[in-house]
């Protein structure tokens, strides 16, 4: 293909608006920047979890074996995969010194009625989180457990926001996400018969004395700001608290996760 | 006091510097923004564990009478208290729509020596970390659970970069951190009679079959790329392996961090 050499081919334009979640919204594609990660899009395209639309690289600065050859094997398979000169990759990337390869994908996606305790027997809810880059450490923490994926209550981030792509390290790729509303879920768990564990700085019950985390089972957490209404923890069957031995009255949302996931994998 | 209106008053240009870290380094100042951030810095102030220089307000931002009482309270301590119009704080502030409030304070210093296993029994030290956001996360996972404090190794990023300040939630005020080298670690851990718990990926002995960590210990983590290298490996007493069920290799820096500490918490 030839090299393109215009910040202002169109292709180049609809990459950068893809930086937008707006435009992430509406046309359903997402950003994969970097080695590690194109190779992680790559693998599961592989395996069906999502669509490559095209790879866009800089012949200049992409010097990666295992890079070049991702390129020839989605070049065969009929993927686009363009050439751009350093100025123009940089006027797309998002990070500073580039390794010089991104990729356009489609996600696969999920509907609540998707999911249920035969596909999704351990999932993660999350009420409005703000931080992108809690969500991909979150979905890294699922993927590490072997937990089935997450669900976004109420809006808040965007799971396909550049940071928490890159704070995956992959595990968005393979797991389902889905946006919904915290009544939607409600009534879901019920309906699946899911036990759904909540926490909360005032709970009577110390996490350490569970015994066990029956599947199917949901961990909702709160916004890292407020936490879990009084409405929504009604909706849990059981109310957790992690120890706080300190000033500091919560622990940061990535790092509750992780505590609480790995407790509940120690206690299946 | 009168009201600050230039910019370029060198007190304001001053408050600009230290979101530099020479600056930071130089000066032995750092930079607290916003009403709980201040309010933490105060009651650690209180606590004598850090020196309140300066606070800087907005009158016309600041509405919280928690954060009106405490100018009022430093100001009757003697501590200098500025007024600055909207304009002149919008131009120091890092955040977008600020509360009103900053303050410029002097954290104690500690060095390693200063810290033994009567004063520092269960503490975190990291090699290299680049992230500040996971450093202010991993402090405020250490204030949780009770531990000493933390241990900066080789370089990395800055405790006190605004990121961190914030991520911490105030438990940078209260604990010590020292910045030193792998080297003087190891001299220091093995003459304080420590056993230094390491994390790798290939450890044979996974977390979960240990039944106590005894006191004084330490928690040593790699950085988010590299993890620990052999050598530093090798220094450790006992290496540990979270286990991992799906496709990525190893947590988040913070989440790590959070599910290693809370192990050593149920297991003192």
């Amino acid at each position: 293909m030839d090299l393109i050499f215009s910040r202002s081919n169109p292709k180049i334009k609809g990459l950068r608006a893809l930086r937008d979640r707006t435009s992430r919204l509406e046309s359903g594609l997402i950003l994969v920047e970097g080695i590690f990660h194109v190779g992680e899009a790559v693998a599961a395209a592989r395996g069906g979890k999502l669509a490559l639309q095209a790879i866009y690289f800089a012949p200049d600065l992409l010097r990666s074996e295992f890079a070049l050859g991702l390129i020839r094997e989605q070049s065969g398979l009929g993927t686009p995969c363009y050439p751009l000169t350093v100025d123009v990759f940089e006027s797309v990337a998002e990070k500073d010194n580039p390794q010089g390869i991104l990729a356009v994908a489609r996600p696969r996606q999920y509907a609540l009625d998707d999911l249920g305790p035969q596909n999704f027997p351990w999932g993660v809810a999350l009420v409005a989180p703000q931080d992108p880059g809690n969500l991909g450490s979150i979905l890294r923490s699922i993927d590490a457990v072997g937990a089935s994926g997450l669900l976004l209550l109420d809006g808040g981030a965007d799971p396909y926001h550049p940071a928490a792509v890159r704070a995956s390290m992959g595990a968005l790729f393979w797991h389902p996400v889905v946006n919904t509303s915290f009544k939607a879920f409600a009534v879901w768990a019920r309906e699946g018969g899911y036990t759904t564990y909540g926490t909360s700085a005032h709970a009577p019950l110390d996490y350490r004395s569970v015994s066990a985390y029956p599947r199917p089972c949901i961990l909702l957490l709160g916004s890292e700001r407020e936490g879990l209404t009084s409405e929504q923890a009604a909706e849990c069957q059981v109310m957790l608290r992690l120890p706080m031995r300190g000033r500091v009255t919560s622990l940061n949302l990535a790092a509750a996760a992780g505590v609480m996931l790995y407790a509940m994998l120690e206690a299946e």
